[in-house]
């Protein structure tokens, strides 16, 4: 297999690009402190921040928030994702060539989306304490491991030498709908910024009666949405409605206001479609 | 007209910006994909948050953010605004030149305070979807529709080939005193991270004789402020205080503290000075 | 003393970075205009966000913020630091130069543990106003001092030229374990985002016996923490327990929870260590 990631004469890059996920919040220094580490091994590197409010500990929430956003990185883009409960124990640190983008994570099933959407990914443990600071904290692997790995990645993009290939990384199943009685059953996966609770049910879920006739019912709790609109602005004031979301999830929206809050519904509450 | 928004022959900035101010929050992948498309397009753009916690659809809040930052920046930066709560419905995507700088935001009066201040601006509805994203998500334009413009825009330069000139832009009046009964009267335009109230009132709005005599009495609410000063520092602990903040406004503070939580006002409250 | 701060030649760094470490919050265009100020000076500068969090007007947090992050930066790195409670009185603006780094900041103590860890810094008043914006407002010096002298900084690398220097700044201690009655008396120095407190014992205040017999003991307010471990994820759910933090500092942590709110503990909260 000779991929990208494996060829070992293109050692520069003109602009590399290194993107952070975290549940570090930004009340403190520690991803400041990341992006120095970075600077200081590679200062051509343009440093993105994704988020650094994913929920704490969340891998779910960690791994829903890379998926949304890494396909739409320049080629080459490194992305390094700390949700990090194990951190200091011997969960192993990755590094991850995919067809167009690496990522840098624990061995924590953080990257589980990745490894369902991508084909003929190369995992390996990032395990050459070489591109480690030394010495490395028990508690600050953002800083000790993973930005000084990521930086000296785009250094040289010489993965083979970073680490061993493994193939019993953690990887865990993204929450499917279930089909049972007739129904499709779902799931809130998570709440965004202006309320809106995205459902793990896509475009495709979506029965053909609704496609045809617009009869659309969408159970939510124990409330019913009957409206399926293509943008959350054509709903009326105070009024849940339903809409295909900017990363193909079914999400259910309120205009101008917060269908969390409105409802009183939030991650876990179980969905209900039509199976068709 | 021969600005620098139509001169065809400069296709190269050495070191663009873009700059976004977003009401999108942090706390999910949505900024962050924003980037990432725009140094797909443009690996060459620095990118600067203005603020990405505008109140949720509130174009006010936006124009009064974007007016306060956009002067500070160097010629050609391009100004990215999404407040949007029209998003995906038939309200227009603009690309405004001004004398220095580019703005581009949906149309719906969040380049209001732009349009004020600002003379011979170009405003052209950004409809040419070959710099957009394809698909384009009716929920994310953000990603799909103002960050690609915005790149492609500091690739070339050429406004005229991406949209059709308009004139029948939305702008709405920034909220400006009124004089009635001998005094005049405003309103707390916003509240700053320190709990400042920020007024409508700009320095030529003091009363001679304060300037004079120190009789200055400023009413906020039923509350009536009597010190103005140079700084906020200059207040005893638990004082409110008026001065002319850093953007031209006049604005209530507390030494400290914050005068929101002393005073227990916020946006929309009344502030009235006596007319001379 | 001939160190780089005084070389008159070297005037130019291929990478420049400033840091901003502030308490103006991401709520409005405080950060993003200082930002379009620095960028107008000098486009090739690399800016870094520490943190914009650091608690109101809090002088301590804003040292410990910066003394945790900067060492990581790559040379010559310029951290401004703005914590300024007395912006527009007569408190002076300082540049200073480390061995390795230079800091801008107020004349208040923001830049004591600056001041404690490095030898030989030369600590200059910036009073050069041909180094401000012109006009500088009262309230907004990040804007109009500390912003653009970062960036001319960077630009020549010139401190004799850009103020005088000064040996009467201001300094205050920093709070260390005070032995008494056998004990050891330290305090909570702040919390971090994860809910650990970070209190000022460092890891060789572990009495010897806890590293050999394991037997520990660390009263935090009315609570006694037995559990010393090398990383938090070694605690059981919901227990708090001790183990040396990433910045050198003996924390109090819980095991995917947080240790302020299990505890109900915060900052100043009294800390003891028995002596040896």
């Amino acid at each position: 297999m000779a991929t990208q990631n494996t060829a070992p004469k293109q050692t520069k890059v003109p602009n590399p690009v290194i993107t952070l996920t975290t549940d570090y919040g930004t009340n403190d220094h520690l991803v400041g402190t990341m992006k120095g580490v970075i600077l200081k091994i590679n200062p051509d590197v343009t440093i993105v921040d994704i988020t650094h409010n994913v929920t704490a500990y969340d891998l779910l929430d960690g791994a829903l928030t890379i998926g949304s956003a890494y396909s739409y990185f320049p080629p080459k883009t490194v992305h390094v994702v700390v949700v990090d409960p194990g951190v200091g124990t011997e969960r192993r640190p990755l590094l991850v060539s995919a067809q167009n983008q690496y990522f840098i994570a624990p061995d924590n099933g953080v990257l589980s989306v990745i490894f369902e959407r991508e084909d003929n990914v190369v995992v390996r443990h990032a395990n050459v304490e070489h591109y480690y600071l030394s010495p490395v904290s028990k508690t600050f692997h953002g800083r000790d491991i993973f930005a000084p790995v990521a930086a000296w990645l785009t250094k040289g993009w010489q993965t083979p030498s970073m680490g061993d290939e493994i193939t019993d990384y953690k990887k865990f199943a993204m929450p499917k709908p279930k089909a049972a009685d007739g129904s499709l059953k779902g799931v809130v996966l998570r709440v965004d910024a202006f309320g809106n609770l995205i459902t793990n049910f896509r475009a495709e879920n979506i029965p053909e009666s609704a496609q045809k006739n617009g009869h659309f019912q969408l159970q939510i709790g124990t409330h019913v949405v009957k409206k399926l609109v293509d943008t959350f602005a054509r709903g009326a004031a105070g009024e849940p409605i339903a809409y295909v979301g900017s990363s193909g999830y079914i999400e259910i929206g309120v205009n101008k206001g917060s269908a969390a809050k409105t409802l009183a519904l939030g991650r876990g509450t179980p969905v209900v479609l039509p199976e068709k």
